[in-house]
C-alpha cells in the first residue's frame, strides 16, 4: 500500500489509479458495485430476488441495465419476472426469460455479449434437477463461454452416463446437478479429466432431503470436485465461467 | 388370542404350546431370550461388546455357548476379545477372533452350524470399509448362507465394480458396504437384480463425515435398497441371512 | 469386460449382447430406463411427481404406458393425478387412482401384470400411517406379491398387534409403518421370522417428528430389521417385491 | 408479596420468617443452598462431578455432609470417587460407592434416612442400562421411596417385559431406562397406570446413537410419559421420588 | 405368564380374566382401545387431528363418544373441528370446543365426569403460550383433577411468578408452560415442593426457535423437572392427571 | 435481602420501596410489566405480533400505550398492523407504521421521547437486509440514540464499506446486519473502536440458510462482537440502547 | 477515500496519515497486527493456544510482549502455558497463570496498565461455570475496568441471585456465565440496567448439553441481551471491557 | 458405446482400445487404480491415512512408489507417517514428510515430476490454518503448478490481505484456507480474477467450530466461489491442479 501511496505523492499516479490499485475497483455515479465487478470478472451482476419486493427487483434490474448493458435476475417467481419484464421492457432490451428456472435476462440493443473459446458442460441427473442445471448454463453463457447440456443421466442406469462420456470430455469444465443422494457428481469426475463442480439440487424427502444428502455427498466425494450449496445454479455457472475465462485468456496468449 | 386362550381351556392345547403360540417364544432355565431369537429366527444372539465392561461381556458369552452352543461377540476391543476368548476356552470351544472386525465366534466342541442353499455377496468400496463389511460377513456365514466377499470396488474407478458385476449377480442378497459420500450402493443396486442393503461405514471427515452422508445418500438413494445405521455390520449381515434362510426355505420346498 | 470384449472381437457375440453384458441393459428407441429396470429387476419404474410439472409427470407416465405397458405414478397431488388420469385415459388403459395415497397406476390393455408365489404383509400403527402403508402395497402388488394389510396395530396397546401375529407370521416379507416414536418395526421384528422392512411415517410434531424419531429408532432397534427413508413407501413396497420374487423364484426351481 | 411484607411491617411475623415467605428458603451460614432444598424438597443435593475437580468435589461434598447429614455424587470417575471417599471418611460417616453407577452416597452417624410409604420401579431394557438406572434408583432410595428394580426386559423379547408387568404394576411411579431405539418407555406406559418417567440412555451408534432416538422416540410416544435428558438418572429418580413423597404425604393424611 | 395360563387351564379363571391379567386390556366390539385406555389409566383417549383428514377425525370422535361416554380432539383447525362438532352434535352431546386450542371435547348426555380430590396448577409465562397450556389444562380436568391456571408470569420480571407462588404451592403436580427460552420451569421448579413437568411452546423464530431452545432447557434444567415434547399439551396434562389419580387414590386409602 | 427486611421491619421504609427493593419493580393497577422495564431500562416494551393474534396485538398496544405513553409493535403482518392502527387511533395517538419492517410506533399526544447524548450507527450489508436493520433503528431511536443508517456496503466490494468508515466511527455502539455468509459483522469489527453487535439476517437458502451461517459467522467471529439471534432486530436495537444510555449517562455526570 | 487521496496527492497529509486513514491503523517492523488492534480498541491481542503447538504460542507470546508490553494467551493446557512461562520469563515480565482458566498474562517490566473509570460484573451460576467466567474476568481486566466477580448465584435458587443484586447494579456492563439450561442471563437481564453480555458455559451433558441449550436459551432470551459463543470467555471479556472504555471516555469528557 | 463396440468387431481398434475408450482405464497387473488416475487426471493417488492401519498404509504407499513412481500420504499420524518412510525408504526413493501438515510424499529415483505453466495461490488466514493448507499446497505442487502461499492475513486487520493482493490476482486458481468464521475466501472472491476455492479448516469452538461456520459461510457466500469440505486440502489442491493443467494445456496450445 505505502508503494502506491508514495507513487500518488510523487504524483506518479492519479487518484483513479491509485483508488483502483488501493481498492480494486473504480468508482462510478450511476451504481458502482455493478459495473465493477463485471468488469472485473466477467460475472454479470445477478441480482437474486428471494428477500427483495418485486419493485425492488426491477429497479435494481433497471439500474444493472443501464450501467452494465445486460441484467440477469435469478429465483425470480413469477410476479417479480413479470415486474422485471415490464420495467426492463421499457428500456428497449432484448428479454430472455424462463419461469422454470426463474432467470431473468435482458440486453441493451447495444449489449456485445462476450464470447469465450472454452466450453462449459452442465450435466443434470433428472428432470427435477433441469431448473436449477438450467440456471447454471444461464449463467455460464452469459458469460461467454459454449454451454453442452447433458440431461436425465442418473447412476441408477449407469450406461445413461457412460454414453454422454464423449460429449461431457469435451468441456473445460463440468457441471453436474443431482438431488436425492446426488451420486452422479462423483461419478462423472471418476471418468472426465476438467474441473468438476458439483451442483446439489433440492429434491428429495424425509432425512436428508432437500438437497441435504446430495450436498454432504459431494463434500465426502471420493472423487475430486468442489461444491456448491442446495440450488446455487448462479454461483455453480459463474465459476465455471471464471474457469473458461481463464482457459480462454490462456488460449489466448 | 382368545382362540388360543380358548383351545387351553378346552384342553386341546398344554401350557407351553399356549405361551409358544401368544408370545412367540418358551421360556428355559437357562437363558431365555438366548436360545429363543436364535431358533426362531436362526440368528445367532450377538453380544455387542460397547457399554459393556469385559467381564459382563465375557459372562454373556459363556451363557451363550451353554445355551445355544455357540456365542458372537461383536464391536470388541482387545481387551473385550481377550476377555471373551479366555473365559469361553476353558469351555473347550472352537474360537474365530478378529481384531480388527472386533468379532469373536465360539462354537462348542458338538455345536453344528446350519448351512443354507443361499448366497449373500458383501462388497465394500475400500480398504477402511472392509472391517465392518467383515462383521456382516461373519454374521451372514453364522446364519448359514455362502458369503462372497468383494473388496476395493469404489465408484470413483467405475470399471472396478463393473468386472465383479458377474460374481455380485450370483447372490440371492447383497450387501454393499461403503463410507464417504456412499454412492457404492445406488450405483451397485442399479446393477443387479436382489435385494440390496446398504451398510454406511463411519469414515469421511469434516461435514457429513463420520458415515451421515453415506446414510443419507443410502436413505435418498434413486435405486431400491434398504439401509441399516452406520457401521452396523451385524444388522447388514442378520438381514442378509433372513433372506438367505426364505429363500433356502422356498427352495427345500 | 476383456472376455466380453475379445468375444465380441471375435465375432463370437453380437454388439447387442456385447451391449448387454456389458452395461447390464439393452438400449431401445422408445426410452431406455424404463424397460430396463422394469424388466431386469421386476420393479416397475415409478414417476415421482414432487418436483416435476403436472405436465412433465403426464408425459413421463404416458411414455411409460407405451413402453412397458403400465405406469406408476407416486406422491402426486389431485392436480398432477388428475393430468395423469387425463392423459393416460386417452391411451385406453385401466386406471386405479388413489388421492390419499397419492398414486396412479395404469395398466394397458393387452398389459398382464405378474404374479408371484409369495406373500408381503404390510402393516401400520395407525389412522395417520395408512396412507404410506398403502404406497408400499401398491408397488409390491404391482411387482406380483400377494399383500396382506394389517392396520391399527400400535404398541400402546399391545394386543393389537398380538392377536394379528398369525396373519403377519404367514408372509415372506414385512414391512411395518409407523410415525411418533416408531416402536411398532422394533416389536414386530422380536415377533416373525421373515426379513422386517421398518417405513418411518412422518407423523408427530415437536422434536423427532415428521417422522425423525421414527427413523431414528429403526436405525438403533435392538431387533434385526432394514429401513428406507421418512415416507418411502415406494423404497418399501419395492424392496419388499424383490424379496417375494427371489422366494418366489426358489419356490419355482 | 405485598401481604407478607405488610405482615412484617406490622411486626406480625419477624424478619426469617419473611424470607422463607418470600425466597422459599432460609440463610444459614453453613452453605444455605444445600440445606434448603433438600429440607424443601426432600431430594438430597446431587453433587454433579462432571467439570469440577476431584478436590472440588471432595470439599462440596464435605459441606454437604456437615449441612444436611449426607452428600450424594454423581457421576464421578475413580479418581474423584476416591477423593470423595478418602475426604468424607474423616467425617466417620457411612459410605455408599457404586464406581459402575459413578455415584458416591456419604451418610453421617447420626443421619436417620427418610422412609415413605410409597414405591418406585426402575426398569431397565439391558445391561448397559443398567448403570443409569442404578443412578436413578440411588436418588429415589434417598429420598425415602421403596425402589423395586426390573433388569434386563427389553422389548426384542416381549415376553421378558409381560413377564414382570405384575411387580411394575405394583409401583407408583416408574422410570424406564433404555437407550438405542428406547421402545420401552412406551410400551411399559401402555401397560400400567402409575405416571412413566422415560430414562433414555447414551448406548447406540452411528445417527441417533448416544441416546438421542432413546429420547426422541420418548418425546414422540404415543403412550403417555414424560422424559428427562440423556441418562440422567438422578433428575429421574428425583422425580419419580418426588411423586412418591406425594403419595406418602396423601397416605398420610 | 405361565402361572395365568395354568389356571386358566385348570378352570380357576375365564378366558376374558385371563386374557385381561395377560394384555391388561379386555377386548369388546365397538373399539377396543378406546375403552381399554380410558378405564385403565383414567386418560381419555385423545384424537389428535394432524394428519387425519376431517371425515376421519369425525368417525373416531363418534366411536370413541359411544365406547366411552366422551370423546376429547385435539391439534384440529377450524374445518376438523367444526365436522367433529357436526358429527358429534348429533349424537346428543354436550361439546365444549375451544378454537384458540384447538380442542372439542364432547360429553355424552349420561356421562359422568370424574372427580379426583388433587389440584393440578398450569402455569404460563406469556400470551403465546396460552394455548398449548390450555390443552394441558383441558385433559387434566377431563381426569377429573382440579385445575389452576396462572397466567402471564415470565421471568423477565420475577415479581409475576413471586406474586402466584402461594396459588402455585397448594397443587398436587404443576405444569409450566414456556416458549422462547424456556427459563421459567426451571424457576419454578426451583420455588415448589411438587413434581414440575416443563411443557415447552413454539414460539420464538430464529435458532433455538420453535421451542427448541425451551425444550433443551427443560432438558438441561439444574433444578429437578421432567419435560414433554415442544406443544404437547395432551401429554403433559396427562401425566399431571395420572400424578393426581395416583394421590386421589392415596387419599382415599 | 435482610437488610431491607430489618429496615422494613424498624418502619425505616414502607411497603412499596420495600418491593421495589427486593424485586426491583414496583407494581401498578394498570399492567405492572410495561411500566416497570421501561421505566427502568428505558426500552419500550415491545410487543412481538408472532404468535398472537391481532386482536390480542391490538389489546396489548392500546395497553402499553395509556400504561406508558406509547406501545411498540414487532413483526407485524399487515391484518395485525392494521388492527393495531385502527385501536391506537382511536386513542388520539401519533403513529409510524412501517410494513416492510412490520413494525408499529405510537405516541401519546403528550408523550415526550427520550433523547439520548449518544449515538448508534446501523450498518446493513444488502437490500435484503435493510427491513431487520430498520426494525433494530426503531428500537434504537425509541430509547432515544441517535441512528445512524449505512446501507449497501456488504463485503463483495470492500470499497463500498472502507467508503463509509468515518462515519460509522462516530458512533458509541454498532449494529451490522447481514445475512449469507456474514462476513459484514467480523470486517466492521475489526476496523472500529466501539462495541460491535451482529444482526444475522435470514437470507439464504441452503444449508447454513435463513441466516444460520451468518449466525454462526458471528459466533465464531475472530473480532470481537457480541451477537443476537437471527432478525432479532428489536434485541439488536435495545442493546445498543442500552449502551448508549449508558454512555450518555457518563457524558451527564 | 477520494477525498484522503486528494488531500495525498495535495500533500496536505503524508503517507502515513494516509495509510491510517485508509485502513485504520499503520504498520511497523515488529508485528503489525498486535500493535494495531491494541492500539486501536485497547484489547490485549489474545493468542488462543488451541490448535497452535507450544512452541507456537511461545513465540507469539514473546512477540507480543516485546511489541505491546504485554501478552495474554488463552486456553492453554499446562504444557502450552509452561512453555509460555519459560520463554516470557526469559523476557524479565511479570507473569500471572491460572492454569484452572488456562490462561497466561505476562507484563513487561515498563509496561503501564490501562485503568478505566467504569466496572464491569462477572456473574456465575455454578462451580463449573467459573474458570470460563474467569477468562472473561481477566480480559475485562486487562482492558482496564474494575471487575467485581458474582459467583454461585444459580436459578435454582433465586435468592442467591436476588441477594447479589446490588453489587451487580453497581456495573456498566454485566458478563453472565452460565451452562446447563443457561436461565440465569435471562433473570438478571430482567433485573439490571446495564448492558448484559450472555457467556455460556460447555456444562451438561445428552441433548442440549456442551453449552448449546445455554446458548440457545440465550438467543431466544426474552430479556434484551446479546451472546458469545459456548465457553467465549474472552470475547465477552472484551466486550464488556469496549463497553467499559466507552463509558469511561464519556465520563472524561 | 454402440460406436466403439462396432469397431471393435469390425476390427479396426484392438481390445484394450476399446476398453480404454469405454472405461476410461487401461488395466495393468500392478494396481489399475493408481495408474488410471494419476496417468488421466495428473492427480498423484493420494492414500487418505485415517482409518487404516500403519500397515495398510505403508502397503498401499509401496505399490503406488512402484506403480506409478511416487505416493502421496494425507493425514498421517506419526506411527502411520514413521511406517511409510521406513517402507517406502527400502525402495531407495526421496522422502518429503511434513509431521504438522501429516503428509509424506516420496518419489522413485527415476520419477520426473509434471511442471505446468501455471500458479496456484494457496492463502491461509492464520497459524492454525497452516497445516491444512500446506496438504494443499502439496498437492498443487506435486500435480505441477507453481506454488505461492500467503499466510497469515486474516480479515480482523483487512491491510494484511489489500497488502498481498498483488501477489494472489497472479495466481490462475486461488485456495483460500480459514476457520472460525471463514470470512477470507468471501473477501479474497470479492478481489480477485481467478477461480476461488475455499477451504474451511477445523478451528473455532463452540457451535459453528470445528470449520462448521466456515464452511456454512462458503457456501453461503455473497461472492462467487466454490468449497471443499473442512480440513479437505487434498481436494482444495487437486482441483486447484486440475484448473491449472487446463490453463497449462491452453496455453500450450
Amino acid at each position: 500500500m505505502r508503494e502506491t501511496l508514495a507513487a500518488l505523492e510523487a504524483g506518479e499516479i492519479g487518484v483513479e489509479e491509485a483508488e483502483s490499485r488501493l481498492a480494486g475497483y473504480a468508482t462510478t455515479d450511476a451504481g458502482r458495485f455493478d459495473a465493477a465487478r463485471e468488469r472485473r470478472r466477467g460475472i454479470p451482476e445477478a441480482i437474486l430476488a428471494e428477500g427483495k419486493t418485486p419493485a425492488e427487483v426491477a429497479a435494481l434490474a433497471t439500474t444493472a441495465l443501464e450501467t452494465t448493458g445486460r441484467a440477469l435476475v435469478t429465483r425470480a417467481d413469477e410476479a417479480t419476472a413479470s415486474a422485471v419484464t415490464s420495467a426492463v421492457g421499457d428500456a428497449d432490451a432484448t428479454i430472455d426469460r424462463d419461469d422454470r428456472i426463474g432467470s431473468v435476462v435482458a440486453h441493451a440493443g447495444d449489449f456485445e455479449p462476450p464470447s469465450l473459446d472454452a466450453a462449459v458442460a452442465v450435466v443434470a441427473a433428472g428432470t427435477a434437477d433441469a431448473p436449477v442445471a438450467g440456471e447454471a448454463a444461464v449463467v455460464a453463457r452469459e458469460i461467454g463461454a459454449t454451454v453442452d447440456r447433458v440431461d436425465d443421466v442418473g447412476v441408477a442406469n449407469l450406461d445413461r452416463i457412460l454414453d454422454q462420456l464423449d460429449r461431457i470430455r469435451e468441456a473445460d469444465a463440468v457441471i453436474v446437478a443431482a438431488g436425492r443422494e446426488g451420486a452422479l457428481p462423483t461419478v462423472v469426475a471418476g471418468l472426465v479429466d476438467a474441473p468438476v463442480i458439483a451442483l446439489p439440487v433440492s429434491t428429495g424427502y424425509g432425512v436428508g432431503g432437500e438437497g441435504v444428502a446430495a450436498l454432504s455427498g459431494a463434500l465426502q466425494s471420493c472423487s475430486v470436485l468442489t461444491t456448491v450449496n442446495v440450488d446455487a445454479g448462479f454461483v455453480a455457472g459463474a465459476q465455471a465461467g471464471l474457469i473458461a475465462r481463464a482457459v480462454d485468456a490462456a488460449r489466448a496468449e
